[in-house]
């Protein structure tokens, strides 16, 4: 439903008490989830990252009714991408829509397809490091702890998607995390279906905008969102909560590996070292020999994120590279190294190995250079 | 190409050593992969799953050619299911393929659709079902220690979408095994792409059959083939690489896992216990509390098995029950019960739990009775 001139919003702010019993239970459980699973603490402050859309729209509306059983504050950022025409008229509505909800709201334009061109990405790309670097920007003017963004069940699904088709490893295949403690990142709608906020807004007749390029294939999570996954959900209708429920496997997963990592790390630390390109890290023997196949893969997904490497975007090459690095770790093979994505270098030696940045080649070197699996693939 | 009337097959046999060297590579890795990761052992006794098509042409190719240097005996059978008129030529060309190779070869048929109206499932499943059960039949009769598929990276593609769209956990997403102990299968081509060994046959001159129900969009695995995997591999050529990629980290992981369970039952292992309407398993406190909520997670699955519940068809609505359980393990609720697909269910007491057979509910519920989700799911 488009926002007109004229009352997008009802004449007074609705309250809890008055929902029905279904939407009632949307929120209360919404509440439950920030309580625990988020571990949204009294106090907080937030900023919320609207863009008239639907999903901000109910995001806005969500956060407003529990703010003060949750007693928080609240604050907004729009992001004017400057892409299409009616850019401008979507970010009014977020400005009214936050003076009807009694949220602070900021907008922020920037050019998105000049970054785009400057940063040599494409559109999708651009917008996203501007949201979020803007969104940043706003925490720390606002003196917010958390950033929260209004993703929904039905972008988790395109997220492990898309992640499917472009190449990840566990438990990355399980996409977007509901909480991100390095971007101070929340996402209080992950587990909630779409359908179900529309339906909210609705029934107390709160309007929003449609965004036309959510139509535009030439993005590929739309690709995938109107060509591929109806396509599933019709072998499946319950396919966004089967996603659902592996995105939690995952987030078990990923605690029970940072777990065992900071126990291995804790006795047997890896060491800094200096590469004649930038420093390295040097991950001892004895801490790979006491590691089971499954936990040293993880061991070198952290020691390239702590070096700054852990694009989603190079998970394919990386992965494949890394299971050739562990069972060249296996065989006992010596002085060998292995070419990482993003210019990186993996080095075995002596039952060590040592990753940093590569001297032998340039950054488009994606293939191991000296590789030669012998036993997991023909 | 169809196997016609004539000569689908060159005058002599080939030899690796006639092969160019990109297929003479492709053998010897298949090789490695057999000798390695499938610990394929010399002297072992096959039974190889002709249906006549491309994989298993080239299937009984290459184990014909690897036979002497993996000292193998091999045997073939070809299912005949009777749901095409085509399916009795299919078999003679099984049949004259073996002769050429020099393999016995045994033809049985079965209507699968009466199978499959008396089973009250569909064709797909019915066929699968028939395939599998006369290839043990065949690997018991001639004393064969493995049966082995033709299943190559495409197929393991469509599986990884399937078990995605349908629900699956950890490592189960991650799709069919190369080795399966339990049921005595080996897929030695699970790694190589289909068209490598299409070019392999063509550049031979072997000829194969087609299978028209391939095309038959009833059937959802030709769905996903024809209509899904398509468009992802436009997104990413390399797809069939990166799932191939996952798997291998799924093994590792389901590896992993198993030692740890094997680790924690040696501890303190699960009793029998015998309820009103079957055996069952008690998890005790001292079991249960010494493990990560991901461990206990498997250990959940692993009871289930041992009690003959594993249909990959129920994963998903077992999966959200099984995170719920935990979740009210870890909450210490008292007394509470969780029914699970297949007419068992998980009682919590005491910190122990039970898994059994259902006495409370027809088989039909699948939806937890008594679950309140309060931290996990809004």
């Amino acid at each position: 439903m488009c926002a007109e001139s004229g009352a997008p919003f009802p004449p007074s702010l609705p309250t809890l008490q008055q929902l029905s019993p279904a939407h009632a239970r949307l929120c209360l459980g919404i509440e439950r989830f920030c309580r625990g699973a988020l571990g949204l603490a009294p106090g907080s402050r937030l900023v919320l990252a609207l863009s008239g859309g639907a999903d901000s729209t109910a995001l806005a509306l969500l956060m407003r009714l529990l703010a003060p059983r949750l007693t928080l504050s609240l604050f907004a950022l729009s992001v004017d991408h400057q892409l299409r025409p009616e850019s401008a008229a979507d970010a009014r509505h977020v400005a009214a829509l936050c003076r009807w909800l009694g949220i602070p709201c900021r907008v922020r334009g920037k050019d998105v397809a000049a970054c785009a061109r400057g940063w040599g990405c494409g559109l999708e790309d651009a917008g996203r490091k501007v949201r979020y670097a803007l969104l940043e920007e706003e925490r720390k003017a606002v003196n917010a702890d958390w950033i929260v963004l209004g993703h929904h069940a039905g972008d988790l699904a395109e997220d492990v998607l898309l992640r499917l088709t472009r190449g990840a490893g566990w438990p990355g295949l399980a996409g977007m995390a509901a909480k991100d403690e390095g971007r101070r990142l929340l996402r209080p709608l992950l587990f909630t279906e779409p359908e179900a906020l529309r339906g909210l807004l609705r029934a107390l007749g709160i309007l929003w905008r449609e965004d036309a390029s959510n139509q535009d294939r030439t993005f590929r999570r739309n690709r995938l969102r109107h060509a591929v996954l109806p396509q599933l959900r019709r072998e499946n209708p319950a396919l966004d909560r089967s996603i659902v429920t592996l995105h939690q496997l995952g987030e078990l997963d990923g605690d029970f590996w940072e777990e065992l990592l900071d126990a291995a790390l804790d006795a047997h630390p890896w060491q800094e070292v200096e590469g004649d390109d930038g420093p390295g890290l040097l991950l001892p023997r004895a801490l790979l020999r006491g590691l089971h196949p499954a936990a040293r893969l993880r061991l070198y997904v952290r020691a390239l994120r702590a070096l700054g490497q852990a694009s989603g975007a190079q998970g394919q090459a990386r992965g494949a590279t890394l299971l050739a690095l562990d069972e060249a770790l296996r065989e006992g093979r010596a002085n060998t190294y292995f070419q990482l994505p993003g210019g990186m270098e993996a080095t075995l030696r002596r039952g060590s190995i040592t990753f940093k940045k590569s001297a032998h080649s340039p950054r488009s070197r994606a293939r191991p250079a000296s590789v030669t699996p012998s036993t997991s693939r023909p």
